[in-house]
């Protein structure tokens, strides 16, 4: 199948350049076998990533009695990649060079009633201008910008089709950007970012079976399966916060009853402590942030109310991780976003016992559960691998092949 | 990566037999025209196919103008497969030729109290000598024999880890059967077996992403998806009957509360309709088969309890349905087995209308609900499947690679 062959190639490609950033320099052998490809394979990978100076000869090393092997290594100055996470209480964007080293970071606030879409556009364009300044790097040497924005987008043709918490409907949200944007674009959900973020570089790593769980004002799964990244027919897998776990329970923006995300996203979390105690000074009326950070506060101190509330919460996480457990019987569940970095590891261990409760003991016995490492915002590193993987996509093409991507990358003059 | 290439070797074998068996007689040519293979790739294929004689040479066609083309056919005699579905009420074993005609079946029923492995087994081994008998095929024909049983399944210890409805726990029955039945033997469970009829024969033909929902005494998802069938990382992948709809809901067999099973298996059914109607003259307590056929024919002469029972089932259907189209975003959703057999249409178009109330409208917009249009028993065809899976596995071992599959297959000399 032509398909599947050409996605093979591409995916050998990732896994080649991977290994090249995880450990460099490196020589072919080594490369081989790290990834199980055969030498000649190997070497001509390394000749496309030398052909698009993304990595470089850094000299010879002695192999015991036979030729000296030829090392490369990543050129971690051939060019700069930009990861944008769009949330829905921030903009953060972050500048990266080849090696995946952060060179520059901005952030903006996104206050209530500012999430008309022009007003988040603005934000991203002020964003990524400052980075690149920051960075101090020409225009030129910018390979991409990735871009996350919550909910369900449709990758080929640029559309935020619906993005519940600012009721967005079919916002043409690559068009707009790319009036103040001139470098490639590509477009995704941090649910993939995340996804990939974690394949590349965190928990799911070598792992061909990994649902990443993104636990910020919005909740979802991103999911690794059969050794991919599982988009789905329409690019929409993975709405995980939108499964039912309470029949008829609280009201969902979706239209739907009982949602996940109603119990466990941060305005449910607040909801969860409204409920327990409608009082409380952890709660910060209208500010998600701060409720969130009051509560992990809470919990080093052992308020009690705090640690009901997570423990109420992590029932609620319980019962609908169980469920990804129980339908993917992955090898890891990666809890991510900021939600799950601010609660961190008091959360995941009330979680694990919670899951161990719903799960069935097979799926449960092979499966990890932990917080993510990655120390920086796993979505904007995940945007930034997007535009790694749209430059490694565009090696077929140099070389005559038929473009299957469906980024639409736009490639302009540098501003 | 090696065993990815490998894994897409045996996929394009499987792909140009699921062809040849779809359109006998066929050419190379137009092998590779609906494949995407390259003729090459295509003739290397056939060629095995033909050294294993499971296709046949049957001639030539004329191509305008030019050499004549050779036909090959599926050689229906050229070997026999038998199918069993172990259910929690019955065994059916239905005996196939390569083209998956049913050359002859029988039936066994399991009564309550009867749940034993012993006992099992020996309905399997009875059932399996009645359709050799039956079929007067030697016993040196037969390729394979696919077993399909309940719940969790080691396919690489032939263990039945748990079936939670007899509350079996690690049964080892594929050493039980081998006592029984000379045969090589491949074991899996239902969700498994239904995804592989429904790809090879059914629904799912050419579908990249489609879940096949297993409504029988138990329910679950069979799991295709980028292509192939999902297994998980123990294989224990697409337990949806234990997925929560119902925070703590009712009592579950697997020790959880509010799984989707508990409402919308047949005993689940029957509980609804007992909740409903204490007295009801549909309800035929301790019989399944009797109280679901009741609920059929109600429905088809407009008894008022029969509709508001199927309806209530169709409501908890839609959210659990509607968790699976949000998770993975498939092409096509099949209902399946007997329960959703014997409802059948009235069923699926109240749970189309229910899935839409839960769903979100982009995954929805792409998916279809469909009963199986398999005819016959689909958890039967899809064990036979698994065993000329098996058959067509072993070509790689032939020419000297790595044994790779997981299933433990028995040669021993036929009875």
């Amino acid at each position: 199948m032509k398909r599947t062959s050409r996605d093979i190639r591409t995916a050998n490609r990732y896994e080649v350049l991977r290994q090249i950033i995880a450990e460099s320099p490196t020589s072919r052998q080594e490369l081989a076998a790290a990834t199980g490809l055969s030498l000649a394979t190997v070497a001509t990978l390394v000749g496309e990533l030398l052909d698009l100076r993304m990595i470089t000869e850094v000299g010879f090393e002695d192999s015991a009695g036979g030729r000296p092997r030829g090392l490369v290594a990543v050129n971690a100055s051939g060019g700069a990649l930009i990861g944008v996470d769009i949330a829905e209480t921030y903009v953060h964007v972050e500048l990266f060079d080849l090696a995946l080293n952060i060179l520059a970071r901005a952030e903006e606030d996104v206050r209530p009633g500012e999430s008309l879409p022009e007003q988040v556009v603005g934000h991203v364009a002020a964003a990524v201008g400052s980075v690149v300044t920051q960075a101090g790097i020409e225009g030129a040497r910018v390979l991409g910008v990735g871009v996350s924005v919550p909910g369900q987008v449709d990758r080929a043709t640029g559309i935020s089709e619906y993005a519940p918490n600012w009721d967005w409907h079919d916002v043409p949200l690559l068009d707009l950007l790319t009036e103040h944007i001139a470098y490639p674009l590509y477009l995704d959900n941090p649910l993939r970012a995340g996804a990939v973020a974690e394949t590349w570089f965190g928990a799911a790593r070598g792992r061909g079976n990994a649902v990443v769980v993104n636990l910020g004002t919005g909740v979802g799964a991103g999911l690794i399966l059969g050794g991919g990244l599982h988009r789905g027919v329409s690019n929409s897998a993975g709405e995980w916060g939108h499964t039912t776990i309470v029949l008829d329970g609280r009201l969902c923006h979706c239209g739907n009853h009982g949602c996940v995300e109603t119990y466990v996203g941060a305005p449910g979390i607040m909801l969860n402590l409204r409920e327990l105690s409608p009082r409380s000074t952890l709660l910060h009326p209208e500010d998600q942030t701060a409720t969130i950070d009051a509560l992990a506060r809470g919990m080093l101190t052992n308020d009690p109310v705090a640690l009901k509330v997570v423990r109420d919460t992590a029932r609620y996480l319980g019962a609908g991780i169980a469920d990804l457990v129980n339908l993917f019987n992955p090898e890891v569940v990666v809890l991510s976003s900021w939600v799950a970095a601010t609660l961190g590891e008091p959360l995941v261990a009330e979680v694990r016992e919670a899951v161990a409760r719903h799960a069935l003991p097979r799926p449960m016995a092979a499966t990890e559960i932990v917080l993510s490492p990655i120390p920086t915002d796993p979505v904007c590193l995940g945007a930034a691998t997007f535009a790694l993987e749209g430059a490694l996509q565009s090696v077929g093409q140099r070389n005559g092949k038929k473009r299957t991507t469906l980024t639409r990358s736009r490639t302009a003059p540098p501003s």
